[in-house]
């Protein structure tokens, strides 16, 4: 089969790989049926991560069920199924906690920008939908089992709650699904930093009052403005440099929250500061499984549709110029159709 | 009158202090009935912070309003009152927010080991008790002031749920109260780190299950091996220092909550380690105003009595060998009696 292999930053290429195979009972094979590029791609792809040897790519996917191990009774050969980049068995501690992206099995995907993959922990894992969903609908689920997931953590995390004031920091991908996630949960207010008219425009679709395009201190200053001069009830940090960290923390409230889903890249947080700023923090990697059947539901009654954050469609076979395109902030975010 | 200066490191004196007045009329003078010492005093005591020229110390107080400014209404002289050791209005945004240690008009109390105190923001600080209570329940209304007011936000910040399971780093005074608020916030399970058997049986009094007497990767091991290899849903941070900190974000489960009270000091919080435990982070000066009307009658009715942590009882003229005892860790806290 073929799929996408990073050999060194800016070199992605669509080649041979070894055919998705049953390696545990406990695995399933999906046919993709679409897949797509994550800003966090562009890690590596920028040399900001290493590329010590080539590997495959990408996280994720929905797709048709091929083939299922031994152990997997949840989901069947033929069915459409959503995902996560984390798999979980949905059993132990952690998952029962629903904290199901730090379960004691997890193997988090790295092989999804290709014809077939192998998804361990499937059933845990993986959620069909009833019959297969129409074309139109495959970007919504996709965008769920990754960024709209990560999205709705972040405004989670952050503890938005109906009537509240939320912050959006990035304008990526997931920081425009957090967007959704705090409308969803009942923000009066929305408040999106963003420099790039094209994102403005979808944030202010899915659900921003308002728009902040400066950074920095003048940031921070735009938003105690908006905000009574106090800062906002919650804040969701969507992108993991230490600039945008510093930009949450300032922006929150005493007493609000930030959540902080952007996997953070050389960010240290002063304990004194954080001490007398009265914030709650909370990250890490989104428990997708925990939202995705209310997720699924939302996308499948047309109540959100986060498959527009997809702004340029390539076949799989043209993912090069997918990362290039997001490289050079030309696309949001590539969707694959293999 | 007279009143604490540190003059440097090791240096309190009791002498002869500018009366206490009415500088503003949201002030109040009190006669102190009892004050003590607080752990954080040490800190300059020991000359962990710097002392730069010799001031009055304390922040800790009950006692009998003698006067009030013009624009006080809320208490009247001859009243007994309990506060807190941040002042706040109770009427900003932050103190609508229930974070009044964030008030917009704060000021520390920092005189109270004095014959009589100034209160900035008495309106919105002093909470009086009905009639005056019995000098028995002094030592546990002083200690609702700030100690137990400062246990129950460390609860409250790691979100003690009943049923749970919370461990408490810190066997010092607040560590004592924070056990105590864990009981009364229902935790299921209450595991004291403390290695000081007077401690550990007070802890064991106010309510914990477990000690644990290792540190460092032991301490957290043994906290693994209590927790069914997943850590505790609640930890409690009592005491401020990186060491502290790193145990207790290394003793929480994914998804735990870590609630930090002790003034951090020399902490930095590495971003990917606290995103990839999914542990939720939150600090700062105790709202001891949000507490002090449950907290009082709790007292008052019996049912905690934090003043147990006081376990030496001095006039207040020998204010300098409160701080040597405890310095030496032959005393958990000093009582002070004017």
């Amino acid at each position: 089969m073929r799929g996408a292999v990073i050999h060194a930053p800016g070199d992605v290429r669509f080649e041979t790989v070894d055919d998705a195979k049953i390696l545990k009972p406990t695995d399933a094979i999906i046919r993709t049926a679409v897949t797509c590029v994550c800003g966090s791609d562009l890690w590596p792809y920028r040399g900001a991560e290493p590329t010590e040897q080539a590997h495959p790519m990408g996280h994720e996917y929905v797709g048709f069920v091929e083939e299922v191990g031994a152990e997997v009774t949840a989901v069947e050969p033929g069915q459409f199924v959503v995902g996560s980049f984390a798999t979980s068995d949905n059993a132990c501690a952690n998952c029962r906690n629903g904290f199901q992206s730090s379960c004691l099995n997890r193997e988090f995907m790295s092989t999804c920008q290709a014809e077939y993959v192998r998804i361990p922990n499937a059933q845990g894992t993986l959620v069909a939908t009833d019959g297969v969903p129409g074309e139109e609908y495959w970007p919504g689920l996709l965008a769920v089992s990754d960024v709209m997931g990560t999205g709705w953590w972040a405004a989670d995390a952050a503890e938005v709650r109906p009537g509240s004031t939320a912050v959006v920091v990035g304008d990526g991908a997931v920081g425009l699904c957090a967007v959704i996630a705090a409308k969803e949960l009942g923000a009066e207010r929305i408040i999106a930093m963003s420099r790039h008219e094209p994102r403005q425009r979808l944030a202010r679709e899915f659900g921003a009052t308002d728009i902040v395009a400066e950074r920095g201190e003048e940031g921070v200053a735009r938003i105690k403005e908006l905000t009574n001069g106090i800062g906002a009830d919650s804040v969701l940090e969507c992108v993991g440099t230490a600039q945008a960290m510093r930009q949450a923390l300032s922006s929150a409230r005493p007493g609000g929250d930030v959540g902080f889903v952007g996997v953070p890249h050389e960010v240290a947080v002063d304990g004194q500061e954080l001490f007398f700023s009265h914030v709650g923090l909370r990250g890490g990697p989104a428990p997708v499984r925990r939202y995705l059947p209310d997720l699924i539901e939302r996308v499948l009654t047309g109540r959100i549709d986060p498959g527009k954050v997809f702004d340029l469609t390539l076949p799989l076979e043209q993912v090069a110029e997918g990362y290039k395109a997001m490289d050079e902030r030309r696309a949001i975010k590539t969707l694959l159709k293999p």
